[in-house]
């Protein structure tokens, strides 16, 4: 294994602190709670764990308002990729594309900037397999809708076939919210997913009541996502593991065949991530692209949190192979840029405006999206992640041979430092996870009582130490 | 009136070209084309009008890829609020608070930066009367269905009393998209009202069906907006339309008894944009706070395209003066920013992670709205709103005695330079924005056969003459 001493990426970071600090007797502390106190007059602060101090943060360490220095394994909910205040993207920022970007901001469907097709064809570069197109949008919740849209209108459009023709009683009823114009069609998603809290995206979402109490939802299905036994290599499971993806498929096939709305789309995240680090099988995700192929249902994969190279590779699902590759493919988060790739030119509506809103995407961050992406291949991050998960990995095995009730259901492995497990209880869990801010290490949790592990890809071996070295004095502290 | 050389904003842009500049046969010219077929490979490029080139584009003068230099009368859809490359911007844009935005972007909710309680405030200081929180978005649609979620939460509260607290049986019913967990719940927006284009926010819009075909819908009403006749202040049509406003809040009424869905919130536009320029008179809008009060219903008023000055004043509603002041009311476009503003702590919802998502807002745009607050502030741009507006008014009175039927319901008096009217048919209008275009004065239209006009804040008397010059021009031609 490399030292990490000699990472090339480490080059980034010299000036990095040598270990975390923590210098307040509490989380948060006086001049956090001071700032929150202002903050809360104007902001819902009731979510905040501590106020942060962007200025003072670098590279896998992140500060707080009180001077504390946390290492950061959480990186804003998986959403930084190449560690704070990252040299690169500074200099990125000084562009004259940036300035125009911020400054000039585009309308990119009706006036779109000279450099629109530079910044779409950098993004393309990190597509999945078989996607060839981007669409652009503004968040995650937001990527998983436009797909939705496009996943929808590809539907209808198979359905009338060629001619594609609008009837006048579609052109009429769709002003009034009804069928046929406004057709009854849902997107099947599973329990525990989480794919954004607006309302079609709020009603794929199915992993905690608060998302979504109070809201009216579409009445769409959510099939029963597999749940397995780990370790995953573990020949025993491995049989356990594929008769619950084959119950699972089956699942899905009697939705389709029985609900009400007929199904458009199928939408899955590859590991469920807020619903707790539930991994789908690559003869799952390949299941559900049989099934949506002969159901001529659209398949979408959500990488909103996976993708980006966490997982060992640019995004989780490449892991699965699927063939023929799925229909579109969400991302978001750690690109900055969201938006959905797609391969399929059918996915492009008959007629214009009907993907459209007056921004059409950030140019600013699909700059940011390219740069991120040329960075993790430049500095050949991916095998960094590989190689500082798999060390990360056994040692949480260490720890979990030692602590075996702290460790349960250690997932994560050979999927870099996409790693999490389960504690015996909620308050158990949101315990270790104060006490670890308060010996300085950041990190969330997910689930209901899960650990999920989501450092920025610039996290390297040297930090695992320090890391485990807290983990397992917190974890002492509590398992008596 | 002033005279525009001495305006106080003049400085900005002395090197603003001193007229519009055409210098090929055809729009878009042979290097737009060329840019548009590569761009197409990757992009839906059926909507651009042409390629721009921000880098060459000053104040109110847009500049695209074939080198031609045209006024721009329709700034990003209404989007751009101070010119292009506007100095302020440009400056803020090298700030430390900026280069954290973008670089470090933080998950504002768990990780809020020191500076937002900064940023948030100075937005607040351009809040409408009444409105003293903010929550932020990420665009105009999002800023609505947020807004929506606070409306569905505040009246389920109102609802369960003072205690507010979740049944078991809506704990679970809400994990199947089924009451009461997800309730049957409805917002009432207007015929050819735009508020976006997702699915909550797309269920409210009704003002062409490309919008909406194929989409899932919400069964939602769209009560009839009031269509005046103009100009306003004349005595008859003041009569005539009082009627009308009556009429329409009739229907309201019944709506709100009548449909099978309870009623949550009411959603409208001070002025509809998209939807054709449709004026609703301070009677209209106040008749509707009346009604909302008496039935315990939502008030949202959506500012997206009036808001942020164009209008003459800060939110174009304020000029209705209504009484309390509504509940909520959104941003977007000019400010670059999005979300919503609101007054009463009630629509703070009851527990933390209801509202919420992994970025809330975006700091960049938070800083670059307030920046632009400050500069309209600073440079006393309202005034110049309305005197550049009345003039360019007065101006088009004087062309619609010389044509017209070119003219049509020309709307817009004392609103700024928020100022639209209409052609005899659709493809009319669209022949004389070809037109106008070609001869340097970029415009948009709205609804059918509409044309509306939307330059930046800057926009000057001087460029009113020019404008008016190639108007008078292009109309002439058509005219006969």
């Amino acid at each position: 294994m490399k030292d990490a001493t000699t990472s090339t990426f480490n080059k980034y970071y010299p000036n990095e602190p040598a270990e975390p600090r923590v210098v307040t007797d509490t989380i948060p502390g006086p001049k956090t709670q001071s700032h929150l106190e202002s903050l809360s007059r104007v902001f819902d602060t009731r979510p905040s764990y501590f106020v942060a101090d962007y200025d003072h943060s670098l590279g896998n360490y992140i500060a707080d308002a009180d001077g504390n220095t946390y290492l950061d394994l959480y990186a804003q909910i998986s959403s930084i990729a190449l560690g704070y205040n990252n040299p690169k993207l500074i200099e990125v920022i000084g562009s004259k594309e940036m300035k125009n970007a911020l400054v000039n901001r585009p309308a990119m469907g009706n006036f779109p900037p000279m450099e629109l097709a530079h910044h779409s064809n950098v993004l393309l570069k990190f597509a999945p397999k078989g996607q060839t197109r981007v669409w652009n949008a503004l968040s995650g919740a937001d990527a998983i809708e436009l797909a939705m849209k496009a996943a929808f209108m590809y539907f209808m459009r198979i359905k009338r076939g060629e001619s594609n023709y609008f009837t006048p009683d579609e052109l009429s009823s769709v002003m009034d919210n009804k069928p046929p114009g406004s057709p009854d069609l849902a997107v099947l998603s599973f329990k525990r997913a989480f794919h954004g809290r607006l309302f079609a995206s709020g009603s794929a979402t199915c992993s905690k009541p608060i998302h979504k109490l109070d809201l009216p939802a579409f009445r769409w299905p959510h099939a029963e996502f597999p749940f397995y036994e780990y370790p995953l290599d573990d020949p025993e499971n491995k049989t356990k593991n594929q008769k619950e993806d084959d119950r699972c498929l089956k699942i899905v096939e009697e939705l389709i065949n029985s609900w009400d709305i007929p199904i458009a789309a199928i939408l899955i995240e590859p590991i469920q991530s807020e619903g707790g680090d539930n991994h789908a099988s690559p003869y799952f995700l390949q299941g559900l692209r049989d099934i949506t192929l002969k159901n001529g249902i659209v398949y979408i994969i959500d990488e909103v949190q996976t993708g980006v190279g966490a997982t060992g590779k640019f995004w989780c699902h490449e892991y699965a192979n699927i063939d023929p590759p799925v229909d579109l493919v969400t991302f978001s988060k750690k690109f900055q840029s969201a938006g959905y790739f797609f391969h399929d030119e059918r996915f492009i509506p008959n007629k214009p405006y009907r993907q459209f809103n007056t921004w059409c995407g950030d140019p600013a961050r699909m700059l940011i999206a390219g740069t991120i992406g040329e960075e993790i291949m430049k500095h050949n991050l991916l095998l960094q992640v590989n190689e500082t998960g798999d060390y990360m990995f056994k040692e949480l095995e260490m720890l979990q041979s030692k602590y075996p009730k702290f460790f349960g259901r250690l997932r994560g492995k050979n999927r870099g430092t996409f790693i999490a497990w389960d504690l015996p209880t909620s308050e158990l869990r949101d315990e270790l996870l104060a006490k670890l801010r308060i010996n300085g290490c950041n990190v969330g949790g997910c689930s209901d009582k899960s650990v999920r592990l989501r450092p920025s890809l610039t996290f390297e071996i040297k930090h695992v130490k320090i890391f485990i070295r807290i983990l397992d004095k917190c974890v002492g502290e509590l398992y008596n």
